[in-house]
């Protein structure tokens, strides 16, 4: 998407390769949006360091990054020796695949990179596959999120208020996002609409990065505590959810999301508010049986116990946006905090899934399989 | 309630009267958990004014703050003209009245000390009974909270994880809180039990109040994010919901609280998890005929744009806590918030109603309107 910082436009991809410098270049995403930052990790365990530590975050993003993480720790083995090659492979794979436990994209990120590996006959020859793969998981991202548009932009009308939870926009993908994408496809239409964001605590990526993402691209919105939704909702001031997902189980329609989605798609079917899951199909997982089977992320304690921003006086300016970036703790010394990252959604709870292939109930993902699997496996394999 | 400062303990109310200075005396809740403060007002606007900007937050201490400073406002007065006492008491009345405009407790305290002081036959008489009927309202707030810590505390049982959302606590009354009341007395009966504190964005009472309160009493809990108690529900990790409340309507049995309230008992509902509000006589409002015509405090954004609390290294110790109080913006500097500040929760969701004269369903208080409204009336006059 275009970013504008200090009266200049430019293009950009949140996550990119530079092949010359062997080095993943990565939005600072923690910095945001008080600073806009590119970085560059020049080694696999940074790269995976970078998806762990969260300067990267989302699912098409992180899924991207390992792709990229994969290729770069392939081309950084010397030596034309295949048996040690699988063997330090195999190594980058687990590294780059423990680094963000719920999400289910690397996975099947890593896997599509391992698999066209396969054909190559040498080292080399593998090395370079493994780029041209990732690079191509990149780009099918950006087309998987551009069709997520198409297809969801029908949902949005003229005078609509949407809310949306967390930040799966551009930022959370290669480009252009999921759950942002019919936003950014609707305003392309010229319809206008208002946009709630949730604040998303504790991490606060609804009120960082999907208002800054709004911001930059002129769509109308307001942040709210993630405790107003519910009330927004009683007094009708909220017609349409659409979010994101981390993990969409295939099998059963479960969504895994940042935590709190659950909470919001309680609301929104209390209320008979359709709630929306927007999704490219590399976050369909086709193999577990149950929600309660996804490993749900406990995240450090100190995430909630306080909060990241930058210092202001009250009421007064931005003094120093980039040297002044600090954490506030709120809680007293005494006290600890649960964490958990992630809440499961089912199916019954969901109006339906926005894919890059159609909109679909997500009780109807199994019996597509086929349509949804093999698409996704012909484009990851260049079938 | 106890306070331990550096080792020392004392006790303490959250609302006291010093007739020699004629001054309200407060903590200072807008500097906890970092630093324990008693403030002084010392003229009914400033009064108000501590009201407003929460310096003193919660139904019971805020019923009480007016109580006692109308009293302070009456005993301004100097003259014996008991035409202009009564102008100049109304004034006082209206300022205070519109300090926090979604509770009832202060309107209910107004109104019970003027009451009061119909009696005085001169402008003197008058302004001891204001005094002498303020000093009853704090005194009847502290054993309403006693009498719902005695009926509550049978819904606690040994193991048990409890939810509670915003502070409810002692620092919300003059003294034993509401929602806190049963965990005290719980306690106090030698049961073992956990509490679960939504932190309660955007003001974050329950990170910093309701934590702060538990930790001084030695109760194990953990704070979480307003995000995460729907989770922790269907983990089934939370057996039972106590709140208070800002206004229940006697009429409806909907229940008024802190913006999120709503929410939590949507989700308590949907998984069968006892949802209860405790609150004091004072709390209830028997005029209004239903939830829509409360009005709903719009706070400011910047609530919802950053976040208060005290500066600190990352993973490292708070460095001076008196000093580095800080606020953080979180939010780009383009995006505006809404910042309701309360919700309303239909009786339908509302398991039980904790009164000091028991355990009532929502639907009921009309009904034993005569029994709560009273008891409240009688103990208010002191008859």
């Amino acid at each position: 998407m275009n970013v504008t910082i200090r009266g200049q436009t430019r293009s950009c991809r949140t996550v990119t390769f530079d092949a010359n410098r062997n080095a993943v270049l990565l939005i600072e995403q923690r910095l945001l949006p008080h600073e806009f930052k590119i970085v560059a990790t020049r080694d696999f365990r940074e790269t995976a360091a970078a998806i762990r530590d969260m300067i990267v975050r989302g699912a098409g993003a992180i899924g991207a990054t390992a792709a990229y993480g994969l290729a770069q720790g392939a081309r950084r083995f010397r030596g034309r020796d295949r048996g040690r090659f699988s063997t330090h492979i195999e190594a980058v794979y687990q590294t780059l695949k423990a680094a963000r436990p719920t999400a289910v994209d690397p996975v099947n990120a890593l896997n599509a990179i391992r698999r066209a590996m396969i054909c190559g006959e040498t080292v080399e020859e593998q090395q370079a596959l493994a780029l041209a793969a990732a690079e191509e998981f990149a780009n099918e991202d950006v087309r998987h999120c551009e069709a997520i548009g198409r297809h969801g932009a029908k949902l949005i009308r003229n005078g609509m208020r949407v809310l949306t939870h967390c930040n799966a926009g551009w930022l959370a993908f290669v480009d252009v996002g999921s759950a942002t994408a019919p936003m950014y496809a609707a305003q392309a239409a010229g319809k206008k609409f208002h946009v709630f964001c949730d604040e998303t605590r504790p991490r606060l990526q609804g009120a960082t990065l999907t208002a800054w993402e709004l911001a930059q691209q002129g769509i109308s919105h307001q942040i709210i505590a993630d405790n107003a939704a519910g009330h927004l909702m009683q007094r009708r001031e909220i017609d349409l959810v659409i979010v994101g997902s981390d993990r969409t189980l295939g099998r059963t329609g479960e969504v895994t999301n940042k935590i709190g989605t659950y909470t919001k798609a309680v609301l929104a079917k209390r209320h008979g508010i359709p709630f929306y899951v927007a999704i490219p199909l590399s976050t369909i997982d086709w193999d577990l049986k149950r929600g309660l089977d996804i490993p749900i992320e406990e995240r450090d304690e100190s995430e909630v116990l306080g909060a990241w921003g930058v210092l202001q006086r009250r009421a007064g300016r931005v003094q120093s946006l980039k040297s002044s970036r600090a954490y506030v703790r709120v809680a007293p010394p005494a006290s600890g905090a649960r964490n958990p990252g992630f809440d499961v959604t089912p199916a019954e709870l969901v109006t339906g899934i926005i894919t890059p292939a159609g909109i679909f109930k997500p009780q109807e993902l199994w019996a597509r399989r086929k349509t949804l699997g093999l698409a996704r496996q012909g484009a990851r394999e260049g079938t």
